[in-house]
């Protein structure tokens, strides 16, 4: 079954198999050694120096480490969501306890700049804020985020970026565009299966996790104990062993490609899907200039039933495609270009839309 | 490597290579038959009609559910502890806000029923019993968990039993004994590496789920959420779907070889290890009785240093034996006889041990 969904994505079968190898012991040396050899890779795909944590939980874990760590009850939020993922971070500020100010913008928009300094300056209270670097939901990658860091900072608030769907397909400059708090998640365009997730932490956002240390409760999360445990090759709680042995090769395999050729492949990909899905009359529904590279969502065009679509192509063209999530859910599909895949792959996932569209009966 | 300690557990080759199966999309048909198929298979080793959610997420990650599920700030819980992971229920019932009273039991002593009932008689506030049913520190397994719930339940509190390092490999009767709340791990008695944990909630946990939901912060491991995402063969957040793939496998090894003859397995390398360690004059952690058929901790004799031995073992007799944690660190030494092991695995275990206890200098 060819996946074509905006992750969990293909696992290449050199990085399947090096997950069955022999089971160790995490508390022991090769586990250290691993664990700082994948701790750099993931560092160098992030561009950064920071710290990075590696949690044993899916990219949900990582937004939720990222509330816990760097918010406490009573603290201003503000959440710009340009989807169903800013939602999410909307949900999590909200049930631990801070004080949520909301920006959110329609299915396919990017976020304003403008109007994020106008919410700062609203509430000088704000001291966090939370954006969605590319938007799963909705095939959109918010464009701002260099400019974004110097606003936040000029208000000395903090910036968490969930970069889950985005980092290591697409560039995230996380030194240069000084981002305080980066997550990511192995099941995007690491090539791993599902079930690690990064947390870049900057010295500004690590004070930030010591203020907050007191007065937030957190213990599964807690990133100082991670950062302790890391210094020891060890993390504190029993880590998905098998799955840091897959990133350990998915990382080779990344080094061995180079950043800059994986950014250009996926860029090129993500060309070749909009203009596929453009050739057949349809339209996307990111804004012109914001779409994504890594996931391209469309709109489902009168008289054709998302849910046809998908399980002809799954059924006959063993390929499977995502449909809407939340208020976008029967008026939307989505085709997820990241990770492990290639022109001929794309050709393919767009030939059978095409075909799977046809014998659901759409005429161009 | 050979593994001897109490988990991550060697993996089988077939479970191993389970996990390397081609990638699935979380969210469809394929995803909802093998949850449906492998919490079926949970539950028969839980022996339980009651509901059980798949974490992704290691044992403490179940344990933190437990906490965050089952308690609020304010509310009194009895924490019995007879070793380092009866502490960390001490630690995240704190960190949670909940007011603990604490019992602790030396490390080798199992918990007694009638202080457990004195507390209980204390503190008619207590709503909630921590306990560990098979503490891996120490190589003590409680043997009152039926006596207990009934006298938990006769004082209307709740029982959250872990038995992360037992249930699998030891009978644990979640019905019959009227347990509660369940925890346990992929990487022990299951023989799936780290990475998922299991948690069953019954009517009465439920019940008090309900009553913290407003109360006690919870995303993540929020177990209502799995609950509603289960009925629909889904999990809320992004599951670790290898793991899954490992554990359907592992569930089929462990149905043909049948849950009577998986305990008496354990129990036999159980008994084996300690008549070995006996043998060589060394003495257990436990007391007579209540000694683990999981995992076996035994004091160094003067003389002999923990590190020198564990390294011998593992650089010499290509075998891994654990240290002690927590305050047992440099005084004892740990063997694992858990999941995947048979009786010359045991045998060569304890052979690897007898020499590397030889080289460190020891003479019986």
């Amino acid at each position: 079954m060819n996946l074509r969904i905006p992750g969990p994505t293909t696992v290449p079968a050199e990085v399947a198999q090096a997950g069955a190898a022999e089971m160790i012991n995490h508390r022991g040396p090769e586990f250290a050694a691993m664990i700082a050899r994948t701790t750099e890779g993931v560092k160098k795909v992030y561009q950064t120096s920071n710290d990075v944590e590696t949690l044993t939980a899916s990219g949900s874990g990582a937004m939720e480490s990222a509330v816990v760590n760097f918010t406490a009850p009573g603290m201003h939020s503000l959440v710009v969501s340009i989807g169903n993922f800013g939602e999410r971070f909307q949900d999590l500020v909200g049930i631990y306890g801070g004080v949520l100010v909301k920006q959110e913008y329609k299915g396919g928009q990017a976020a304003d700049l403008n109007k994020i300094e106008e919410a700062l300056k609203a509430d000088p209270e704000i001291r966090t804020v939370f954006i969605t670097h590319n938007e799963t939901s909705t095939g959109v990658t918010n464009p701002i985020l260099p400019d974004l860091a110097a606003l936040v900072h000029a208000h000395d608030a903090l910036l968490v970026v969930d970069a889950i769907s985005s980092l290591s397909s697409v560039e995230v400059k996380t030194d240069e565009w000084d981002l305080d708090v980066v997550l990511s998640g192995s099941q995007k365009g690491w090539m791993v299966a599902p079930g690690l997730a990064f947390v870049s932490v900057n010295e500004r956002a690590w004070a930030r996790a010591d203020e907050t240390a007191s007065k937030q409760p957190r213990f599964y999360f807690d990133l100082r104990r991670h950062q302790k445990s890391l210094e020891t090759g060890q993390t504190p709680w029993t880590p998905a062993v098998s799955l840091f042995f897959q990133l350990d090769k998915a990382l080779q395999m990344m080094e061995a490609e180079g950043l800059e050729n994986i950014f250009a492949r996926h860029h090129k990909i993500g060309s070749m899907v909009r203009d596929g899905i453009r050739g057949m009359g349809l339209e996307l529904v990111a804004d012109e200039g914001v779409e994504s590279d890594t996931v391209t969502a469309f709109w489902l065009p009168e008289g054709v039933n998302g849910s046809e679509v998908t399980k002809i192509a799954r059924d006959k063209y063993n390929t499977v495609f995502a449909g809407g999530q939340g208020n976008l859910r029967g008026k939307i599909m989505r085709f997820g270009h990241l990770g492990a895949m290639n022109e001929a792959d794309i050709q393919a996932g767009l030939d059978a839309l095409k075909n799977a569209f046809a014998d659901a009966g759409y005429k161009k």
